[in-house]
């Protein structure tokens, strides 16, 4: 089975919104074995609409469409759907009463408008609204399904999981899994050279690349009969990326490099903290992000300045002034004063030149020294990155991460 | 001249991303006064992605695409649009020379696939992508114009503002200026209220509101032959709205808050460190974040654990016992031994409960406890705030900066 999504409002064509309803319903649909192949927007207009919906119509097995059921003349998405189909549209007196005491509760005045949303293609089921005054439906004709949603997130999300994904989940044969596989240090080009192969020969399970800010995600999904088998078709795919791409997966369940770090650290009952300059809290910040982090993480120190890198972390002036802020021996000593002082177990540094200003030859815009302490263990990496100041720092981010969790696997 | 926006990534369908790159463009070509459809999302296939384009050719002047034009085999934008235009893909020079140097300069090895991407439609404008290694282009062929954009927005938002923005401007014979005003610590309804008569009655320019984290923007687009002209539309509207929405504005010119506060202190040659808690490091990691930031930003301390509250920032062990971690006294307290500490001219202190654990009846997820110093003087707020972790944080880092603002403006 196959199915598309029209969102339906003139608010995503003028950039109000995103269109984050297709991205849930499409996530959904994926865990329902359901294949999504399009995603159209198109505005409250019902001619535009029309030849949207015979066209899904025409090559998608389930057309699942959000918005234009509210009270508005503006709002046809039902009557335009109900036309091509040739269904009439007739009173649903359950919804109607719903409506009224929805607006009784609220203490407000029901308008006329109001009662249009209570009419709904014949022979449809409906689709409760527990979140706002207009029902969904859905409708079969002509081996078709048209389901028809609210755009209101907070309206469609529960009508979707209480009424449509149970309704689909008793019509597929399949079930559909699928695992995400985190790799880091690797250039895209370089990943597909070492993988490619893999990525074409695959159809069931099939292996999906997504690059991210310095990260990429392979997805690989399974469809079957069983949950069972579907991770008995996936373990081995997993299996073969791991032995492709080494070290630099750090991930086969779809962890960031955070939690990784603090799960290894939280299963040895290890403690670390962090002193950053140019990222500026941004280490600890995605560490923090991370539920239950308070396990593990203790404290974090933003040296912006030198004065704070001499006051705060101990680093000796001598230092600063022989090699720079900007330098490996910075990095070791920040880490190494930083674990002194916080007495945790582990400990990550990072000092260098996000930019835009900043750089000079010698050292330029990019150039970031990392440093990570374990069990007293110090080791440092030198990085020369590219692109906008946000990315530097992220990217910085990342490779303190990775080389603490390189240093915790003993690789 | 009306225009649509197809997207290309198998991501988008399986619902890992949502499409912002059409919000943004969409919001975009309103600016210009192009008149945007339909959106429409489609895989990594060829097939699929041909039949989408010849409709769009069809019903529109404008195709802009977004995403496909990496350096993978699946990346197959460009050589589909290529095929359906009729026009052959020639080597660009410039191109394939300006991705040799952007590998060399990351002293990363450029495999041949990537050579693909400097493979452009013959008689296209090239557009340059400088945060990454896929050109874009434009190209007209009987009468429609056809602009190819990469997916990652890092990179498509300067191709399209530096060469895809001006490139319309020039057709559309009218200039196109905007303002934005950014709003805090009002909810949208409540806005929506206090200015709803100003955006029904204005045409030209027009108000579009944005609702963000916490923060609303209000875009004031104007139209006109010259940029006096559009500044002179633009700037009484500006003018009403600063009238309606008193202090919770906070800039008119599009700056963060971040970016307001930086700009306040460092014209007062005056300095700012933070201690946080809850937020860990984000509040650093947004004032880091803005270029410049080194004038202004000393140094910051995130003292997640109780440890690090007393140890760090000097925070009595009494004031925890009697108060707790989460409490106005704790958050004044920290403020007050920061700056002590730090001798910077204003300090910020943030405590709370971000979730999903830890909250209790007394002190549920979602209580933080903001505290400011400037020049000696104290001041605080408790804050209740709904939502998930990630955003009870933002929105605590909003606040901070907002009671400071307002302290530095003396309102």
């Amino acid at each position: 089975m196959n199915a598309e999504i029209i969102a339906v409002g003139t608010e995503l064509l003028m950039g109000q919104i995103a269109n984050t309803n297709a991205q849930y319903l499409s996530s959904r649909l994926a865990d329902l074995g359901i294949n999504v192949y399009y995603h159209s927007v198109v505005g409250d207009n019902p001619g535009r609409l029309k030849v949207c919906l015979e066209q899904a119509l025409e090559r998608s097995d389930i057309v699942i469409t959000t918005g234009g059921l509210g009270p508005t003349k503006d709002d046809l998405t039902k009557e335009t759907i109900a036309e091509a189909l040739e269904l009439p549209l007739v009173i649903h007196q359950e919804s109607l009463d719903y409506i009224r005491c929805f607006f009784e509760k609220q203490h407000r005045r029901m308008y006329n408008n109001n009662v249009k949303q209570a009419y709904l293609p014949s022979g449809c089921k409906v689709i409760p609204n527990h979140n706002g005054t207009a029902p969904g439906c859905i409708v079969q004709k002509g081996g078709k399904t048209v389901v028809m949603l609210p755009g209101p997130p907070k309206e469609m999300i529960p009508m979707f999981e209480d009424t449509v994904f149970p309704y689909f989940e008793g019509k597929t044969h399949y079930i559909i899994g699928s695992r995400v596989v985190k790799v880091f240090g690797i250039g895209e080009s370089e990943m597909e050279m070492r993988i490619m192969d893999l990525v074409e020969q695959q159809t069931n399970p099939t292996i999906a690349p997504y690059a991210g800010a310095g990260e990429i995600s392979l997805r690989v999904t399974a469809k079957c009969h069983t949950r069972d088998e579907v991770e008995a078709l996936i373990a081995p795919v997993v299996e073969r990326i791991r032995e492709r791409l080494g070290s630099h997966v750090y991930s086969d369940t779809g962890e960031t490099l955070e939690e990784v770090v603090l799960r290894l650290l939280s299963e040895r009952r290890w403690t670390l903290s962090t002193a950053e300059s140019c990222t500026g809290g941004m280490l600890a910040s995605r560490l923090i992000d991370v539920p239950g982090a308070s396990r593990v993480f203790d404290r974090g120190l933003v040296t912006y300045s030198n004065a704070a890198k001499v006051q705060e972390l101990g680093v000796s002036q001598k230092t600063l002034d022989a090699w720079g802020a900007v330098s490996r021996e910075t990095a070791k000593e920040m880490v190494e004063k930083l674990v002194e002082r916080t007495k945790t177990t582990a400990g990550l540094a990072i000092t260098g030149i996000a930019g835009p200003d900043g750089g000079t030859p010698e050292k330029p815009v990019g150039l970031v020294y990392v440093a990570a302490s374990l069990n007293g263990r110090i080791e440092s990496l030198q990085l020369n990155l590219r692109g906008n100041r946000q990315r530097v720092r992220t990217v910085s981010c990342l490779h303190a991460l990775d080389l603490l969790r390189k240093m915790l696997l003993g690789t």
